[in-house]
């Protein structure tokens, strides 16, 4: 593969991917993204989910990253083990079975407790190498599953992911709580409430049902609940990130869409910790362009 | 409506019934259930749902209690608060449209947080009231929705509800969890470990998805995962139920199905807790014939 004329970078997820055309000078030339995530690629049709993308951005090789390198995807790349910085990542890219593409290793964190991920490794490494966050940090990055990752000099120190959003999501879609939780969240008082509830150690699995008591007794506005709940799982969520005893007096960034990033924004900020948003994309981008860079 | 030559009564809850025929001299001398709940009961079929119930056991007044006197049910029976005992229920029973039935009263909880029960306060108040448990005791109610009870002088006096068996069948059902979910889950070292993860106050929201990271790094029997979980969740339950400053020191008895009264029976025995199981059926008898001892 010559990556002297560019590449495309490919942060290929579970239920999407997004995929960036670099020029040789690593700018960003072009992107587009779908709903083509690696759930919906059949077995053995990686080779045409590629050529799908090298039909909007010509013959270049292909950096993958996400869960394209799980076992359900493509072709399998080890987890990298912590602490795991960019140049870990570069030595253990697994090639793509036709060589047309690498692909990205997740990170493991085994300590006690175990924890993974795929994806998010190219963003947050590629974020302190654009110096958009510095070599120690936090970052907290909302989605699905929401991963708090320490970065210690400049590498992946450890990471403890947090099952938020898949449970607002099966609460929301089929629990005795769903026809409670079909509005929008917003950081408002309803959303402070069930924050302030969790920070301080309430129950989570019985505080989501007090939120529902609270509307049979009139004691709660329905209109309120999904903030309320919203409110409940980031508060306990932001209770568990900032639990590791090290975290504490370091700067705090936020990663992922806005409408998330906000309100993890709010329940920090009442958790007593300023926090500033740092774009994904951009930081992917990054991300993969250094990864190139060392393999050229 | 004449008691006194005996009569029906009905736990009546959402997904299934339970009806009991009581002599003259309060003895049950005839039961049957079905998944009638009242989810499965369309609208205006109330009267069809009871005369099922009358085909098996004759011409009787029913005394009815459970989620058939919700806003969802036949006739909604507004809740009774705490403290509540067999008398305030007897006295706020609502007679049922037809005039064939009573339908008992839930019992609400309100004092900075909410909560509320439907069908559990005839078995604690009747298990309480036949001796088989003492006026001032804590009761552990295993379900989809678990409700600790702590009772005082006979009544009860507060309520907190768990949502341990939503929770788990949601992440059984469909979560990244679902395929590691799928076998038995008992009391062995796996659910203990979990217990212990949540008793020391580790985060659930993480731990959950610590699992399925264990298994991928090959820390874990993917074998052991249904009992991990449920140890996670039930000793999160466990946790939150013994919070309650007063309750430490009070016998604790758990009412509900084998199977899940034994998980619960050593999850608080890891707990430093020793509690004793009591039957709920015969305890909803005793509570059902208290109360209309004190109509008749």
């Amino acid at each position: 593969m010559n990556w002297s004329n560019g590449f495309i970078a490919v942060d290929w997820g579970t239920t999407n991917r997004r995929a960036y055309k670099l020029d040789a000078s690593d700018s960003c030339a072009g992107e587009f993204s779908d709903g083509k995530g690696i759930l919906s690629v059949p077995a053995g049709g990686f080779e045409t989910a590629v050529g799908e993308i090298r039909q909007h951005f010509g013959e270049l090789p292909l950096l993958l990253a996400g869960m394209v390198g799980s076992n359900r995807g493509w072709v399998e790349a080890p987890y990298v083990d912590c602490p795991a910085g960019l140049e870990e990542l570069a030595k253990a890219l697994v090639p793509a079975p036709d060589g047309s593409a690498l692909v990205v290793p997740g990170v493991a964190y085994r300590n006690g407790r175990c924890d993974v991920m795929r994806g998010e490794e190219v963003q947050i490494l590629g974020a302190a190498a654009a110096g958009e966050i510095p070599p120690d940090c936090l970052i907290c990055h909302p989605g699905t599953h929401n991963k708090w990752t320490e970065l210690e000099a400049g590498r992946i120190a450890s990471i403890r992911t947090v099952m938020t959003g898949e449970l607002f999501s099966l609460l929301k879609g089929k629990s005795i709580l769903s026809e409670l939780m079909q509005g929008e969240s917003s950081p408002g008082p309803a959303f402070a409430d069930g924050v302030k509830r969790s920070l301080s150690g309430a129950g989570l699995t019985s505080e989501l049902f007090g939120a529902r008591a609270s509307v049979l007794l009139g004691r709660a506005d329905p209109a309120d609940t999904p903030s309320f709940i919203s409110g409940l799982l980031i508060g306990e969520d932001v209770r568990v990130g900032l639990s590791g005893g090290s975290t504490r007096d370091r700067p705090v960034f936020v990663m992922g869409r806005p409408d998330l990033t906000r309100l993890y924004a709010a329940a920090l900020s009442q958790a007593g910790v300023e926090s500033s948003a740092v774009s994904g994309e951009r930081a992917f981008i990054a991300g993969a362009a250094k990864i190139v860079e060392l393999i050229r």
